[in-house]
């Protein structure tokens, strides 16, 4: 559309005087903020009147060179004048001055991210206006303190450090403890150091003319949507696609004008158990950035009824309004001026996984929302916080709790302390598990916070910066423990006399609020009946087979009880791994080694003498290398029998050992010379051993079925012993068994057909053993697809394959050619780059990955057209992943016990999603 | 085909009385010899009269579990009937016996590698006979004694050692040095200690009765098709698809008796160097055995002239009638027993690539063969072997040699004297060069001849066992020097009175078989007007272009000189490891390491004081950074100068960076240290980032592109050297230059779109810097093709790319998950198993690898249809691998220097195959 000589884009959107020139739906042009502020005008609720500028002009400012659109500055003026008109103030005026505040708002919450400026406007001449009109001369000086630090701060850079500083000098002058004890004389003093401050810094005066304030105060807000601190933020939380952030020029209204003021957060319902009633704190006599920032402790809002109960009454009212406007659960933000209730700002509110389930159940009961839209709003992290872990309620019985904070975000945390952001990476990246401890957090701690397992702050309430982004999260954060003093510094906590330090270990629970010293053991917590509606409703509508990656009984059952449909993978060499069977498994692999060496030796040898002496020693080491093997079988028979009679009936794929021998090998001399001593095998030989098995790349090395073909006996007792307990459990329980050996790493057909050959024999062999007929088993031999090279060839693989199943961590690794050790190193560069748009070992790369994996289907349905193939790999526990799954027609998808519900629900929505494309698409094919 | 009952399938054909049953065509079912020995019957050629058992018997033995097919004993027996009619003599009879001998024959020649037993049918009555037949004791007891000796150890596994040491001890006793001075009273003695010998280790009497004899041996032969030393040969000749060995039963000749009998070998033409005219050797008064075995020193072929001038003449005229018959070189035995010249055998002779190449050229000329036939015939192998290095000769004239043996197979070797196979293949291993030195080679030590740069020995001819099997690889091989004395268990070497021990370094020229000792530089062979000529034919047929992997001049010119057309894959980072480059590199990593630390920590650090000091720190490591950068920069534009200048006009591909940073760091402290001195970074921090930058599977990790896309400037630096040489070789040498810059290592097209968008900048400033427009140097951007992801995004890929080049090293890497470093440990195995066909890094594997090259060739040329794409992993050298290349579409292969003649011959073939195979499907079609 072209825009008219003379006329520009439309810039500027006004709400005022019960109408706006926007609406909800408009979050991508005015923001979230600027959106619901028009929304809510429109709605008829109170908002202090104003405007908000497009976040395309954010785009445009630096497509610019950082400069303003043509046009925009007008466009700003007029509707500054609308405004002077509804509220019949004059912007730098004597008499009546305006005063605005500039508050940025992208159509993405970002809290705390970005910057706001309040009380724009003031200058001498409105601060005596303002004296005058309120009689309050010390909320006048504090608010005209409060100007200067803000716009010393965001709009010039000046250091936040120069003025805390200088505030703490003037309280240390009187004695005094808090900001809100300095009356106002003081407060003129440190009015007058702030702009000295000020002018040291920036070397220029502080500007009193208003509309000067006002224009660099919103080019401010336009450069804080790249500042590196927006930018981490994004980047952590993965927000794309947007063009920049709205800012909206508003109205001031005063909380701290005295005991019938105040300001608050409030949620429509609990955000941290779903339960249907206002929730939040407010702080009376206060501005908004007191409760957000953490500074004093709020109180509840129930108390509100009792000291200004019409304004509750209202907040009541205005609740039910924007719920049955916004068919979700809202987090609002309110000033009362005076007696006045106006609403600051609205959105979507952020919840536990625990709440946003009861929201949606309660939403649909309520009917505001469909069973498809509640299955829709919930997502992976939501179950994911449901499923944490939480704390051993027997072990919890006698422990004492150090201290309690408030419960900013639920979930049980155990880990070292450590007392900032970096040490916290730092930590975090040696593999230790950390508990973060600040006096309270701020958006430049966001790195650390995400590494830390648990975040706990000494002040700060439920909507503290902490609190917000650590629910967000799912991860566990105690608020505002009071009793707790921090020294950064020092790297000290003390509370009630004791003093604790760096990498002290301690407990904290998210859900109470308790603080314990030590650790205390977790246990996963117990899931409601909205949950298990959720997963019901999920059953109902999903075509994907959930199953799970499990080794033992205990996870098995787990996952089961989760809703798990059978296992997708068992990882046999997890078995061999304990302490007792390791010492077996590493004679073998020796044993193993020497007589493949001795195999390959003898069969150049021509001489009789030599051969004659060499097959002595090959005897002796074969006969040592079946020993370790007829060791192994009963302790693997164990192994299976477990986990069949755990899954009574359903299928179970069993994975043939895949890891390279030499991961199973001791690193240390103490170990080796222990192995020396059991096997009589010399020191010397074993580190020869040890060292010849060494790979350069071990992802690409002697693993997977190659193990098998070289070495066909460890396989042959696997299947063994799969076969067997198969038998015998179906003979005890007399439920059906149903074992799927899975062949790993193969990646030419003729892989799989050896392997498959030499199982099929075993398999027949114990058949006739324990004189059973030969279907008596219904077993099942397949293979994994996580080499291109099967995934190209996949026609061939399926001859000899009952089953597929993905193996897309392999899959990502040499698909993509980076192995998951070694990515660290750029992938992150790769994914801020935009290269990768989220971590491909998280979510498949289904672009690349995904290609290959709909070749590989393809190919193996042309030659199978019932093939059965599943995913097995991290990513068959992620919702995109698992959209992607759906759409290319797999079986099942299997994951880790706790993801089952993840799976579940993915697989639910992936229905949902393919049902509104094809509609889509119809409309679209209808309207041609 | 139904065989009718009572009627078995014909297993035995007739060659007598000068006619024969089979023909040269039927190779398959009679083996080479067998059919050879028919064919030759048909051609009136003196042959002693005999049969061949079919090679599928061979498969039916074994499938039989080692049992005849029925039928096969009758068959056997009539034939034998028609050969006592035509000689006369009788199977077992006492008046007139006939002998025979046994021989086995597949359809591809494996020089001694199977078993022979000859004099079948002596017994102590036909013995008798035998003396007063020939009136020679001595000759009839030497062959019982032989036969004894040969029935025991070929047929019934006797120790030759248990023969060899009872032979030696009657000689001792009777003062006696060679076989052939023991008399026939002596030569009594040895054949009954040999039947006792024989007794002890078989626990039967020696069978008297010729049927037994003559049914056993063929079983023998039967056998020895799957001998340990048979199955190694076919592994290391890569034979395969043969169903078993034919087996030949052929009437006895005799060469030893007397002086008008000899026997021996000759090539219709100079195996060695292709000269026209009879070549070979032979023995008076010898069996065959004696001359193959190496064991006397035989007689050129021209001095039979002399001594049997009627055979000589007859031996020229059959080598006309067989080159005609043929069409091809051929290597022949015969035998004159008493005058009358017997054809023991003909086939295909084997021939060193000079010989090969002049053959070729000689029988176009000849009209005996087509040109196009003549390009078909010639193999990689030989021209690899022309091409192989030979002395210089200005070293060589100061140079006396030790010795002299044989020119056996051509080329020169320098290496570390080995003594025994074993120690060759164990040495070699170690990436040690070994010379192989015996008295003379058995079939046992081929494994270790494979591995040995060289051989020598001290016995034996040009047709020795040594000589023949390195003429078929092309290893340097001198033979029968006599001088030299080898004590194998001592190993030790004399030679007019030195000793040299093992490790003690030797050089051989097997086109001359003088021995020197330490070592002689060498240098590349000056190429044949007929080589010359070949590669002309070539060059008319051939569709694909063929370019070099070089990264010096001195590679690039010896390229060109051979006909490269360009350069296909210059590696920028063999510039980097020259002693001088490699410091400056070091720091330039250490520097990049830091600068991109420090920046990383910068965008999260928030406190202005930290922020301060370490912008300083950061300045001053990204100066050091730039210094090295700006020190490399004029080493690597000198490097691209002269490439630009050798190639004159011809493009050039250049790949940035490639490995892993910490390929480049030392290993051992002292180089650390000065490192640390050097960049006044400490010693601790060296450690950490050596350590930091080391990888878990490097082959996966952080290098390619992905190097360039985090350390940029490095990037730059590479694409400004490249662009600068480029105008300033154009400017001067007024020729074109045609840089092709290749980004390494992509795997998803975003990779490639930002690193071409740096590139293009950084080249618009070198064209604005040296003020030329901007089409001045006529450069491409594109990549490499080796990751399986960009094969299967190939058309995304495409839109950034002006030229795919297929990395197939690290595409079989990568698709086929394993690393050339670490497969070694199962890839024999796999070859074995018959699981690939061949080491998959020396000939692409077409149905996996080749699928990935297939799909990425369609979706690239789907995009952009005038793509062009090439190959530069190093199967561009492989003819296998270049006939798909060519019938895959791609516009050029590139290989190492020496490779660069093969490519262009099999370059013309593959446009040859392709003809026939077009031509085939024709026919095909027309029939339907």
């Amino acid at each position: 559309m072209p825009v008219k000589k003379g006329k520009f884009k439309k810039y500027v959107y006004c709400f005022a005087g019960g109408k706006a020139e926007g609406d909800a739906s408009m979050k991508m042009i005015l923001g979230g903020k600027g959106a619901n502020l028009a929304e809510m005008t429109n709605l008829g609720l109170s908002i202090p009147p104003g405007f908000t500028i497009s976040a395309e002009v954010c785009k445009i400012y630096y497509e610019l060179g950082k400069k303003w659109p043509k046009g925009l500055e007008k466009q700003i003026n007029d509707n500054l004048k609308k405004i002077e008109k509804v509220t019949k103030k004059k912007f730098g005026d004597f008499e009546n001055p305006l005063l605005l505040s500039v508050r940025s708002g992208a159509a993405v919450s970002m809290p705390g991210m970005m910057d706001t400026v309040l009380n724009i406007g003031l200058n001498p001449d409105s601060l005596n206006r303002l004296i005058e009109k309120t009689d309050n001369e010390r909320f006048a000086w504090d608010s005209y303190r409060r100007f200067i630090q803000m716009f010393g701060d965001v709009v010039m850079g000046v250091p936040h450090f120069a003025f805390e500083n200088e505030l703490k000098k003037v309280k240390d002058k009187y004695g005094k403890q808090l900001d809100i004890e300095l009356n106002y004389e003081e407060l003129i003093e440190v009015v007058k150091n702030y702009k000295k401050i000020y002018e040291r810094f920036t070397k220029e005066k502080f500007p009193e003319k208003p509309k000067e304030q006002l224009y660099k105060a919103i080019s401010a807000v336009l450069e804080s949507w790249n500042t590196d601190r927006a930018i981490k933020y994004r980047e952590i939380n993965n927000i794309k696609g947007l063009v920049g952030t709205g800012v909206n020029v508003q109205t001031m209204v005063y909380g701290n004008m005295g005991e019938s003021s105040g300001t608050g957060v409030c949620f429509t319902r609990d955000p941290a158990n779903g339960e249907n009633k206002l929730h939040g704190e407010f702080l009376i006599n206060a501005q908004g950035e007191d409760v957000v920032a953490g500074i004093r402790t709020p109180i509840p809002i129930d108390e509100l009824n009792k000291l200004l109960p019409k304004n509750y009454k209202e907040l009541q009212r205005i609740r039910k309004i924007l719920e049955n406007n916004y068919r979700d659960m809202q987090d609002l933000e309110f000033t009362i001026e005076e007696g006045k209730l106006y609403i600051l700002q609205t959105r979507t509110g952020k919840r536990t996984g625990a709440s946003a389930v009861k929201i949606a159940i309660d939403m649909v009961k309520q009917r505001l929302i469909t069973k498809n839209e509640a299955l829709m709003r919930i997502t992976d992290d939501d179950l994911d916080q449901i499923l944490h872990p939480q704390f051993d309620t027997k072990e919890l019985k006698n422990k004492k709790p150090l201290t309690r904070g408030l419960p900013a975000s639920p979930g049980a945390a155990v880990g070292q302390m450590v007392f900032n952001a970096e040490d916290a990476e730092k930590w975090a990246d040696l593999g230790k598990k950390v508990i973060l401890c600040r006096r309270e957090t701020s958006p430049e701690d966001v790195a650390g916070m995400h590494k830390a397992v648990g975040i706990l702050t000494s002040v700060g309430g439920m909507t503290s910066h902490a609190a917000v982004v650590a629910r967000g999260w799912g991860k566990c954060c105690v608020s505002g423990a009071g009793e707790i003093d921090i020294d950064a510094e020092k790297k000290e906590m003390k509370v009630n006399g004791k003093i604790f330090s760096e990498g002290d270990i301690l407990s904290i629970n998210g859900s109470t609020g308790y603080v314990y010293q030590g650790e205390i053991k977790t246990v996963s917590s117990s899931l409601s009946p909205e949950f298990k509606m959720i997963m019901k409703w999920s059953d109902n509508l999903r075509k994907l087979k959930v199953r799970t990656n499990a080794d033992s009984p205990e996870d098995t059952l787990r996952a089961v009880q989760l809703g798990a449909e059978g296992i997708g993978l068992c990882r046999t060499e997890h078995m061999f791994f304990a302490e007792s069977r390791l010492s077996i498994f590493r004679r073998l692999i020796l044993f193993a080694y020497e007589s493949r060496r001795i195999e390959s030796v003898l069969q150049r040898l021509s001489s009789d003498s030599e051969r004659i002496a060499l097959e002595k020693e090959y005897s002796k080491v074969n006969k040592e290398y079946k020993k370790a093997l007829s060791e192994l079988l009963p302790l693997q028979k164990r192994d299976f029998r477990g986990i069949f009679k755990t899954l009574k009936g359903m299928p179970a794929t069993i994975r043939l050992l895949d890891p390279p021998l030499h991961e199973f090998l001791p690193k240390n001399l103490q170990e080796q010379e222990e192995l020396a001593e059991v096997t009589n095998i010399s020191l010397d030989r074993i580190q020869h051993i040890i060292s010849d098995l060494h790979e350069l790349n071990p992802m690409l090395g002697h693993r997977g079925c190659r193990l098998g073909i070289t070495y066909p006996e460890i396989s042959d007792i696997q299947v063994r012993a799969i076969i067997e307990a198969a038998i015998e459990v179906k003979r005890k329980t007399r439920k059906n068994v149903l074992p799927e050996i899975m062949i790993p790493l193969v990646g030419h057909y003729k892989e799989l057909q050896l392997s498959r050959e030499r199982a099929e024999i075993v398999i027949s062999k114990v058949f006739t053993e324990k004189k059973v007929k030969k279907g008596y088993i219904n077993y099942k031999i397949g293979t994994m697809i996580e080499i291109p090279r099967a995934a190209v060839t996949a026609d061939e693989v399926a001859e000899f394959a009952d089953f597929f199943s993905f193996g897309t961590n392999d899959l990502t690794q040499m698909g993509a050619g980076f192995s998951r050790d070694d990515a660290g190193k750029f992938l992150d560069e790769y994914i801020e780059l935009g290269i990768y748009d989220k971590d491909p070992f998280q979510s498949l790369d289904i672009e690349g990955i995904g290609k290959l994996i709909s070749i590989a289907i393809e190919l193996g349905r042309k030659k199978k057209n019932k093939l059965k193939i599943g995913v097995c790999g991290e990513h068959g526990g992620d919702p995109k992943s698992i959209y992607f799954f759906n759409k290319a027609g797999l079986d099942y998808v299997s994951c880790s016990p706790l993801r089952v519900p993840i799976a579940i629900l993915a697989s639910a929505q992936a229905v949902l999603i393919q049902k509104s494309i094809v509609s889509k698409k119809k409309k679209a094919g209808k309207k041609k």
